[in-house]
């Protein structure tokens, strides 16, 4: 039986859009990449969802399915919902505040003292509850979160995005060297609080995940790393760090870690760095055999754009990842970056490497297609299928209303691009995770 | 006589505000930058306004004005509203499309056909209307503009700017090489219908002004400078340009100038460097010899960060100028630049200041309170006491009800900065030019 919900758009016209399992057919203005470097645009096409997953998309509706009833989104632009793929949870109170600091003073003065907090459960729920709502608004269906060192704050948090119906890794933090007491944990404390949250939610195809977390290497004792990876390797799960994100960090690494070739050797060695699929955030300054061990394992770097400019740690080389193979998505990393949507990262994706451009005339700047590829199907296929319209694709999905955007008869390429330029969650009219419609999660 | 005006926050609270030239006092969380590294901050203060100008701020309501009626903005923030030194008005169309491209074929395909359009009024008032309209949303009260080279639509646009209410240069374009047909004048046209445009708004202490504005020196041939210079001496009028933004342009302009050291020497020897007050737009490559005459002639940089970027020109030094004493301010530079909002050109001036930094320790980035003194009071000058909240300065200002950010007790220095980073149109509640609360400009 099919359950219908009513919806409202901003032109006051009703549409129907049904949520059950049964076949969806949605007509709008299609836009998406399947190939890195250039946009599919099918105008008034036709979408067709079953299961969660699209069936395919028709130009024309095919007879076979002219008895469906589908939902017409007008004129507005559908396109694949964004994949945040490193996010600090706990640091979104700090969103925006003390921007003039460097890493070092931010953390012992912002993020540690916050990130303290978590242990209470209900100061971690006010402030999850609004950031898994941001998130909601900003068009993001998957996320890549680090949360604290807390397991209870941590299940509340997985359990806010399983409220929401929104995909999420999220990683209790591991932590214990380098770092004020209230944060610091045993390995053995480590390990039992992942098990137990591994027991609860890891299970195949689940929407929210665990995720295995060494903070960094500086902030985790070779126990604890050794320790993080034979949970992975036992268990089968991913892996998020940071990794070279700037030059201080990784001297720190060498002193650190001496036997380790390089920062990225310094979590292979230990099982953390492409055994089970793995994502590193930042690598402003990877090269040489580093780029290298990214590759052959297929490491997956989180760029964060923003972040990288806020903390002056540099511009990571995006198009030498590109060019090398390395997958890349794209990251808002709160709140070393201070802005949630993964639209903006895009454009501050493109505006680095035409920086890097101009140092360097053998490395061409981003393209919006290529930008675009990044945060919706490059970022997503840590997540399975998704961030595609291709069949057998998640639909994760948006509908923009850009009507007040289009007051000149643009093209559907440049609607797109004004959207991701200049629009914000005012035009997001619509978002889908896994063929659901998603509310908006109350805070 | 006071007239009256009732305004709805969105709490529902009604304000009672007036906008005659009888003293008003408004209560707020008054935040401004009297000097360059540091906020001014009076929680809960006074701030007396007369005839369009600050009489002063309290703390405390002095007995003197115990009398006066005082409108109580509750727990807002008040502060000096956004000047935009940089933007070219006609561009309003091409606002986020085409960021692919560089700054010829860019010019060449979408901004000099554009610019033909507004040889017809109707397609400019069209046109015109959206971007006061923007300007008005983001909070910029002044703005120093380019128009196209037709009289009769930059007639229109500083009448728009009149009618709305709000400050502005508005500048003629000149051109007479090196581009189409259709936007090529001969020198006696331009100086006519400068001479038109002069006649008609030049006044002492007028809102809306003329503005001497050669496009760049690539587009106007000696005869049309000296014209061009002639005019501002004569009618002792400022002059905008545009000046070593990127390094094709600076060596093209070395070809078509031989006899001049440099590409600001080009502007100084047809008397529009600084003969009169003269804003150049960009000065991403400036040093030298060029930076000390525009320190001598207090020429000031109209500093397009996101402009810069999304050109691939480069970062422009805004440290050393400022190191030099020579002023500066932020512009937008649509369509160059995507962003019109001068918040926004304030998170990007301080983000390119650390990529700078990264590559040349001995140059601080920019802090927060640097990037909203060069917003404000520093661009500010150009247009007189304007940027502050000193006594004697015009109140331009704008009234930011930053609730929905403020969800944990930030300290007011905090919630601005989170209102910079994070905030947009839907938090400013209130704008004010010379004392006058502007209305949202029809469209």
């Amino acid at each position: 039986m099919q359950k219908f919900m009513y919806l409202c758009s901003r032109n006051t016209e009703i549409y129907l859009i049904s949520y059950s399992n049964t076949m969806q057919i949605y007509k709008a203005n299609i836009l998406f990449t399947k190939e890195r470097d250039q946009f599919e645009v099918i105008p008034n096409g036709y979408i067709a969802v079953e299961k969660g997953r699209v069936v395919d998309i028709y130009e024309q509706l095919p007879s076979t399915l002219a008895s469906q009833p589908v939902t017409d989104l007008g004129d507005k632009l559908l396109i694949p919902a964004m994949n945040d793929m490193h996010v600090h949870a706990p640091q979104y109170r700090n969103q925006g505040i003390a921007m003039d600091l460097e890493l070092l003073p931010w953390l012992q003065n912002y993020t540690f003292p916050e990130e303290s907090k978590y242990s209470d459960t209900r100061y971690a729920e006010r402030m999850y509850r609004r950031f898994v709502r941001d998130l909601w608004r900003v068009g993001t269906m998957r996320t890549v979160a680090f949360a604290t060192v807390h397991r209870d704050s941590t299940r509340l948090l997985m359990n806010l995005f399983l409220e929401a119906g929104m995909g999420a890794c999220v990683g209790k933090v591991d932590m214990n060297r380098n770092c004020p007491k209230a944060l610091c944990e045993s390995v053995e404390e480590a390990v039992s609080d992942n098990e137990t949250l591994i027991a609860e939610y890891a299970k195949p195809n689940a929407l929210v995940s665990p995720i295995i977390t060494p903070r960094f290497v500086p902030s985790c004792t070779p126990e604890l790393l050794q320790a993080c990876g034979d949970l992975a390797r036992k268990y089968n799960l991913p892996v998020q760090s940071h990794l070279s994100e700037n030059r201080n960090e990784i001297a720190w690494v060498k002193e650190l870690e001496p036997e380790s070739r390089h920062y990225g050797d310094a979590y292979r060695r230990y099982g953390l760095f492409g055994d089970t699929p793995t994502i590193m955030a930042h690598c402003v300054w990877t090269d040489g055999d580093e780029l290298r061990m990214m590759r052959e394992k297929q490491v997956m770097v989180a760029h964060c754009p923003t972040s990288n400019l806020n903390l002056a740690s540099g511009m990571a080389p995006i198009r030498v990842f590109l060019n090398e193979g390395v997958p890349v998505g794209l990251g808002s990393d709160i709140s070393g970056g201070h802005d949630l949507s993964i639209f903006k990262m895009m454009v501050y994706a493109i505006q680095v490497s035409k920086m890097r451009y101009c140092q360097d005339k053998s490395l061409p700047f981003l393209t919006l297609p290529e930008a675009f590829w990044i945060a919706t199907k490059s970022a997503g296929q840590f997540f399975g299928k998704v961030g595609s319209f291709e069949p057998g694709y998640e639909f994760d999905a948006l509908v923009i209303d850009d009507s007040e955007l289009n007051h000149d008869n643009y093209s559907l390429l440049h609607r797109l691009e004004r959207f991701i330029y200049l629009g914000d969650d005012r035009h997001i009219t619509h978002r889908f995770c896994r063929g659901q419609l998603i509310a908006e999660p109350k805070i």
